[in-house]
């Protein structure tokens, strides 16, 4: 079984670069999942200012990835005791993929006054894994054990929950151990929330992601909760929260998605 | 009076530059405002890709801004049909202020369809400005219009809320017409959210900022709704809805940043 750190691996090409492999069946229709790359993105850029932890990372979406050989171009902004910034660009071939910035730090390093308002969402028992090969469900969805909340999950048999949000269960398969990069690919992991509405809409490309990560997780299944409020002007957000086994906060994101319009039949 | 469109332009200077000057009295305790310094970089970005309104906008914030030149070194990284995508340096000579990534569009070129389950917050009728010549308030509450939700207010005489939130109202003065960088600015502009708990901290330097951009803001006063919900391992997050006088939301931001800690006297 292909692991995720084998899957994001990135070796040094000189020169500030490094290369990786974009591995098939990381696509959603053919789409590269955008999370993915920027965890690829964003162990280059860590790598380029020594410190183990993303604690904020922004990625623009400038093409579609696909399987194969890409180069993160980095540039090193600053590096002071407690933060160090990079910014880089994943490109295939002569082809931009995406634009990156992200600061990065040690975790273990970083202490301060505690104050929690928040929750993990509320899930019921976890439900059983899709039946195995189940050839309706994309390829990515052997790459991540995605278990989607029973009220959220019946969109793809026409049961739309009505609200613009996606709460389940994530971890990698074969529980292998989660980083902060892990929590990169499980920010952009899940369903497009709108697809619990009426909006018609076949898919949405993501302009922006940004994903802060506040702890390194336990071991054990992440809690995760997505959540849009706001389509407008074919733009639409999706917030979301990533609560690890211990009931801490691990990360939030945000992004930013175009929502073209379709017709529908 | 000088205006925000003044304190804000920026003038090229060759080689895909843009120089800007930093003016005086858009500091807090000789810091200058980061919502601001990212409203003239994001001005340079939109500038190269000659598009009229920013999407989304991240700044990473390097060294704290002062009175004086500055110098936006921009690079175009996509330019494509309704969205293009730029990436920036600000520095003040040799100094590097701020890295900053933004997508920018024609916000009258895009549509979609629409799905609100938000709405602005409830503000009670508009308090009063603070008296002219308040010389506790500091230079930068002169150049912005922020007027605070009564319950959020009194933290400056030790009435904290208790709730790490600040809600109220957001204008230029002279009802100087708002566009969108106005709305950075704005996302930017209110005392720290922790200031209303019993968190010791003296300040709240940003780590990163991000800004999406969802309409053109109607002409009057803009509600605004800051709220934290997680401060740990000294960090915070600062989530941010700004609605404009027809009830539109116009803009969300999301800021990280640390929580120095402090000894209470």
């Amino acid at each position: 079984m292909e692991t995720f750190a084998d899957a994001s691996a990135i070796t040094p090409s000189g020169d500030d670069r490094w290369k990786a492999e974009v591995r098939p069946g990381w696509d959603i229709e053919g789409n590269t999942n955008g999370g993915y790359l920027l965890a690829i993105a964003a162990r280059a850029l860590a790598a380029r200012v020594e410190r183990p932890d993303p604690l904020t990372v922004t990625a623009h979406y400038l093409a579609p990835g696909r399987p194969g050989p890409v180069e993160v171009h980095t540039e090193e902004v600053r590096r002071g005791t407690r933060l160090a910034t990079a910014t880089g660009t994943m490109s295939a071939g002569d082809h931009r993929l995406l634009s990156v910035v992200g600061t990065f730090a040690d975790l273990d390093r970083l202490s301060g006054p505690e104050l929690v308002t928040g929750a993990p969402p509320e899930l019921p028992v976890l439900p059983a894994a899709s039946a195995a090969g189940d050839t309706e469900l994309p390829a990515f969805t052997t790459k991540v054990d995605v278990r989607l909340h029973p009220d959220d999950g019946g969109f793809r048999e026409g049961r739309r929950s009505g609200e613009a949000r996606m709460r389940g269960w994530f971890r990698l398969p074969d529980d292998e151990p989660m980083d902060g990069f892990a929590l990169i690919l499980a920010a952009d992991a899940f369903p497009p929330t709108i697809f619990n509405t009426d909006v018609p809409v076949a898919w949405t490309p993501t302009i922006e992601l940004t994903v802060h990560v506040r702890a390194r997780p336990t071991p054990g299944w992440l809690r995760c909760h997505f959540l849009t409020r706001f389509v407008t002007h074919g733009l639409l957000e999706v917030d979301g929260e990533l609560w690890d086994a211990a009931d801490q906060l691990v990360a939030q994101s945000r992004q930013l998605a175009l929502v073209p319009r379709v017709a529908r039949s």
